[in-house]
């Protein structure tokens, strides 16, 4: 890290600041500008950086302490240079390749579920997604079938093939949901639940990490870390869209986290259109945009009847939108070298 | 709700949308304008209506849906009009009142705790703050004493008579946590964990609810609600700034939440200037201005060394800064009526 | 539009907004609901909509206004409802073609602006783009060579058969650019200046109009509709990224404006990868997402020696680098059935 | 500025920097890291520091480039550390004192500016506002009453003795308007409209610069060294408001900006809050809310009939409700040390 003094400070700030970064085990090197003076920290010992930063900030004479080194480190591409590739059952999410996991917002019941999943296999999908316990905004909305809802959805795994996806959302869940789902998906809202992420990361199934609709790509990154130090780097990172200004829209989608993040990490990524725009007509062409923008997959809301969903029936495709939704996702991923 | 048909929809969309207002027990009403159908839903059976909303929205000819009614109802002065006041231990947050709760981000140390409770206590603060769980961006970062500090924390109530106010992050803490402090805070990154609000709701104790960094003031008023439908009304709301572009501060307070919240519930409303802005120098006018704006009351954190702290140091007063700001604390707020 | 009465509004207060409505010209229709009363007005006077909303909602016991129709009209698709084509020059903007406007950020020199032009013609653009006068932030950066550079530009026209675009800022300017250029852009900055947009709509050239990058799609619209009503329809929207709390990217694209405003508006769209991101790595991938996306065009910064420019060298792409793309966006768009 | 290396640069990378910034005129300084080089430039001729800033991005093997100065300067307080006073008239901006500016937001009739600038004066404003020409999002609405309307607020000045303050939107009323007014306007939607910033820093009066609604309070600062560049620094600041995702008030107020500004320039800095929130009843708690911040003013709309307005209705005080709001202002004001 880089001390940046203010034009005010005096000699002894200066020495202070050394003095400190002495005690914290760095080195130092100083660089006297016409208007500032700067102080290089030199062989951090990384895990206390952050808490050395701000404890500097606090001194006198010091304007801003400015980082240098990424904050997250198992999960980046210094630490492993080469895209990687995480398998969800059968499934596979890496280079060359777009995987596409649809399904329902909730499971509603047994014949609605089932009756999806045979549809989006037809149609080409590769993995299943359905919400057994569901965030919602109010508490009187309908909160999901829970386990039973879970049950169903392996139920539905047996009959098509298709490996299963489902959120995640209460720590005392995780073991339970881990023995049933191939993937274990943790919401945006959850994001920054770090008790949730560090279990997460102890049970044994691939992860799939949603962005939370508020952090910045590098919040998120350091989010994947807490996994990561649980123990595993078969994570999935899901770009859902950010909250802006906007209101067309219910988030904005941000493809450019896409190319941002295959530059820092090698783990794969996949975008979700769906709860990106929360409107059925505009999830066609940002499924294909987020293809051509290098996604390594895609999930997609499918409902066999929007209009009597119990949630996100505004934008749910209906099995035959998602069908010829498919065949536009292949020629688009062929166009850019990669097979579905 | 108000479903808007777009302007080439067909005699029987509309048709449609009647049929299925009548089969969810809602009444209806027809007006047609020269450009655009419009259908009021009457009567609507309350716990429903964001479910049948979705489901009118993927209708054929539907436009959009507007909702009218809001969508929380215990926690709204439409069900109790009068402004309520919230005790933590013998701290009152009310009407005519300012509480102030002061201490470190983190417990850190017995001596650390002590020496900011006595300091704090003299200056006139009315409670204690100290997290003895730590939600950190990073998973190297200081995690918190635990339980441990908890005991930290309440020798220092036992010490001053100050009551105590602590963060909670995770379900199973929810007990352990309850039968020490006096009041339990939930923080923003954690203001949608619905699992978590719903146990609070049930602990017994009063719930202190920040304000997600990224969420509306409705959206909070209805993870509000989600404590309340849990047994309990002793709930005061913690504005502590939302994420937006500008970048010379942490994040940006939004004190105009203060005033909508008066308009649309009768619970207490805090604000925290230190996690806000994230700078020491501009904790102090951001209070005042906070006061002068009718908060209930103050969060503020307090260091006895903030280039020692193990977080937040840069956004921590000194308690000799901090005496100097309940001073003036107290002039602004006797300015508009209010003692401290 | 919707009048929605506070719960506690009084029926004289129901009155008196009636009152006003027939006063201003406007039918109503009330419908009284278990919790609000809600008025309908009917049959408006379209230009004074905006002030009566505002005055309606200054009267007691009014909750608030809902508007109902679009704030504007000769751009919107219920004006005119086929997707509609635009030429600059010789290049084709519209429904099954992608044009590709490409050139550097500020014109500098004779010899940079002609050698990026033989360039780009070479790579398959089909229109020169280059600044003459630049919106900087700093007063003390480069601000552009002016009317010369112009002359630059149009002799890079001379030479390639390329139509040229540029930017105007000033009203003063109008006239003399609209003699030379074949598409006058206004700015980002410049989104509501309100005087620039309606000598643009007078000057007898297409225009192309970027989102101010704070703007949502309704108010670009509305801005649009300024130009629209100084008497052209030949106008290219730009989206170029909006503001959000991001910063791995200079802006956050929001390609979903793409598809929002094909739904509201007859007119092309093109996007602006560069600009919205920044950094010229991730310039490829965003402009195959709006490509995928529908976008009907692409603008794109593209500079012979980028370590050399006087403005946005970070973002713009050397000439090999726009050759590649150029390939790769011929694959994409084909793959949705456009030609480039 | 500082030079951060990629990890995989090499060390003809670095040479290449080092060259780059000699023959721009810069000194260096390398720091060899164990994960990353750092090269700090030296002695930076100021006025090109952007411009090499992004040159050097442009380079390979450069991750960053880290600016550590200031981008403006006559306004800085480092150029003069002194809070300065500017003059309205007889009206004055700057420590220990309030001013407040008031009137409607649109000039409408003779006798609406009248009665306003009597009933303001009354209570106590100690300058006049009004536009003459209105920024307006629609074309269809009213546009003000352009110089005649300049016309009557110079008469309600002489009347009552209250300078005045308009708002300036077009390059080409920038002289006329200056001989009039006592105070110019730049209204945020043209905060970076350069070319009417440095005729407004030319034309001898004073100039209010509203912030942006998007701007961060950097840019601010940079489009005020526009101003100031122009030739002259009695530039007063103006906070109204910027845009999240808030939807419950029309702007979020960023009050921390006060404090910001205070830190950076040593210009006054007044606040809006009538813009910032558009709902009249959330005005008085925000205006005493930005003088507890610190503002060295306010500007508040008042309309003697707010459900009669052309423009702003909403967000406009009665004369009544203004003259309460004066004496809360008074007390607050005191409070903090501050007369009105």
């Amino acid at each position: 890290m880089i001390i940046v003094m203010s034009p005010d400070s005096r000699e002894d700030d200066v020495a202070l600041v050394v003095e400190r970064l002495g005690e914290r085990g760095y080195g130092h090197h100083i660089s006297r500008g016409e208007q500032r003076t700067i102080i290089g920290a030199i062989g951090a010992p990384d895990h206390e950086k952050e808490v050395v930063a701000g404890q500097l900030t606090a001194l006198p004479g010091v304007e801003r302490v400015v980082p240098i080194l990424k904050p997250y480190k198992l999960i980046s591409r210094e630490y492993n240079p080469q895209p990687g590739t995480v398998m969800i059952g059968n499934a596979r999410f890496g280079p060359g390749h777009v995987g596409v996991i649809a399904g329902p917002c909730s499971i509603e019941t047994r014949e609605q579920i089932l009756q999806t999943a045979r549809a989006v296999k037809e149609a080409g999908a590769t993995a299943l997604r359905g919400g057994a316990f569901k965030p919602r905004t109010s508490p009187y909305s309908f909160q999901g079938l829970g386990y039973e809802g879970l049950e169903l959805l392996a139920e539905a795994r047996e009959e098509t093939g298709l490996p299963i996806v489902t959120e995640v959302m209460d720590v005392r869940q995780v073991d339970r949901i881990a023995e049933v789902a191939d993937c274990l998906q943790i919401g945006a809202r959850n994001m920054q639940n770090y008790d949730l992420l560090k279990e997460a990361g102890r049970c044994g199934r691939p992860i799939m990490l949603k962005r939370g609709f508020s952090s910045t790509v590098g919040e998120w990154l350091r989010a994947t870390e807490y996994i990561a130090a649980g123990g595993t780097l078969d994570i999935i990172l899901c770009e859902r869209g950010i909250r802006t200004f906007e209101d067309a829209t219910r988030f904005t989608m941000d493809l450019s986290s896409i190319a941002v993040l295959r530059r820092e990490t090698f783990l794969p990524v996949v975008a979700d259109p769906s709860h990106a725009v929360g409107i059925a007509s505009l999830v066609p062409p940002m499924a294909l945009a987020a293809v051509a923008a290098g996604a390594d997959g895609l999930l997609i809301e499918v409902h066999p009847r929007p209009d009597q969903a119990l949630s996100d029936g505004p934008q749910s495709l209906t099995p035959a939108a998602f069908a010829e939704l498919m065949q536009q996702i292949r020629r688009v991923a062929e166009a850019i070298g990669r097979d579905v």
